[in-house]
């Protein structure tokens, strides 16, 4: 089982506009919601490509229930624990012209919340393969939260995170980061991916699989470096491409598939997410077509 | 007692944002929620100068749940009929650079809600002595669901809303519509106020008080037009001030003012209103300090 941490849940509403007029009334068109946050999409994909996810994290108030009540919906396991404040929502507008998204900060967890969560983790922990750590960190909790999750994992961890949390969280040695380009960039002030992974990995990361968009993945390992790309650019949602990405590292990993099949099928699994409208749904058949044409290769 | 009917009610959340970024991705820096509706801020208005007010209208779900408990902190009495549906939000984004609002859908009226709701609404108009009718109509109602409301209510009526369920409402007689200048034109296809007014007395509302923005208020009554205008030109959140007037207007018919004072104070309170950044507060030093200054002046 892989178990999928969202420190900062969110319930995802989608707004549907003809076209967003900033200093105006709009009305809304449709309005979707759904349980969020990245932990919660990659549980999602896991379940779409047939692996057992749990997902934890923090729930509370209305919308926190109405978070459990779409897992629930959706078949998605769950166990989050239970807070004080509301869960917070993120809003998404799309309208024909392009997508504006407004992120609510979440409410601020207090010690004896943390304290509660690092219990059902540790026990949730217990029956996992993979530990996968998603997202921000909300308010209230310590900068180095993510290097006591990794500590106290017992398994292997994949990390996606990025600025201080991600640096907070490299001496407790995470098995694998996911940073974007611009997270990399951001956490090393280097501009050369190669040297910023390194740089990462010299300060604890065992692995550094870097999103480099439309340039593909680059992984740098122990055993070596590998690059793998999409045929093609797609056009499309980016939003969620990083956790499908993610999803398919852990699925990998717990397979023990080896690095040069597996950052093809985290290319393919990513770009099968930027086809689809909503963060955390892939086309499984753009998987597959996309998986059959592509070849990873070893770098530098 | 004033009784205020908000058949559309809505949980109004303020985003405040350091400055809105269409096609990005903003952090909001802070959340406030409370009830909202047009009927709710009249009665909200209106306990602030004294009144007596009750809200009624529809509530479902936990958004409706979160605005019952704003209604209760704020100390404002409610009887809302309850719905299948969840209550609908309107999102308004505050940066320096302007305001701008997203305004849900809201659930649909189901037949059987509707009755529920005829029986509550009969019950609480008989221990009214005005009722006020503010806002849209939700999906699901009859379009003369308005004209339904005047004809039971068994005392006299204020109705503010704009379009076809004005339009249907006019054959029931309404006591006083308060249409401002957009909707006057919307609704007659007449560009003067005068004439305007005069069509819509003709087509069966009893008297027309017409907000004209920064220049004040028409009223067209069965004894005589009048008119009053605010000493300058007020900043700020224009957001309620017509709230904030059919408030106004509901006091003074109850007390029976002259018109020549009431149209003076519907001006000033609802400058008052625009002095204040939250629809449903209003400034009562302001209200006092303008009326001071002001004439009404008879018309035509």
């Amino acid at each position: 089982m892989i178990l999928t941490v969202t420190l900062n849940t969110a319930l995802d509403v989608t707004y549907r506009v003809p076209r967003l007029a900033p200093n105006s009334v709009n009305r809304v068109e449709s309005v979707h919601q759904r349980a969020g946050g990245k932990g919660v999409n990659v549980a999602r994909v896991l379940r779409t490509v047939g692996q057992d996810a749990l997902v934890t994290g923090f729930a509370g108030g209305p919308t926190g229930a109405a978070l459990r009540a779409d897992l629930d919906a959706a078949g998605v396991p769950h166990d989050l624990v239970a807070i004080n404040g509301d869960t917070r929502r993120t809003v998404t507008v799309v309208s024909d012209s392009g997508t504006t998204v407004l992120n609510e900060p979440g409410p601020s967890i207090a010690d004896a919340e943390w304290t509660d969560f690092l219990a059902t983790y540790s026990k949730l922990a217990q029956d996992a393969d993979i530990v996968v750590l998603s997202g921000s960190l909300p308010p209230g909790l310590p900068r180095d939260a993510y290097a006591q999750l990794i500590t106290k994992a017992g398994v292997p961890t994949i990390l996606d995170t990025a600025g201080d949390p991600l640096l907070a969280a490299l001496p407790a040695r995470p098995h694998l980061i996911k940073p974007n380009i611009d997270e990399l960039i951001d956490a090393t002030k280097l501009t050369d991916p190669f040297d910023a992974a390194a740089a990462l990995r010299a300060a604890g990361a065992q692995t550094v699989v870097a999103s480099l968009g439309p340039a593909g993945l680059l992984a740098v390992t122990g055993d070596g470096t590998w690059r793998a790309a999409p045929p093609q650019a797609l056009p499309g949602n980016p939003t969620g491409a990083g956790d499908a990405c993610v999803a398919a590292l852990a699925a990998g990993l717990m397979a023990g598939t080896p690095w040069p099949v597996l950052v093809r099928e985290a290319v393919a699994l990513s770009a099968a997410a930027v086809l689809s409208s909503v963060a955390g749904d892939v086309d499984i058949r753009t998987f597959g077509r996309l998986l059959e044409g592509m070849h990873a290769h070893a770098d530098r």
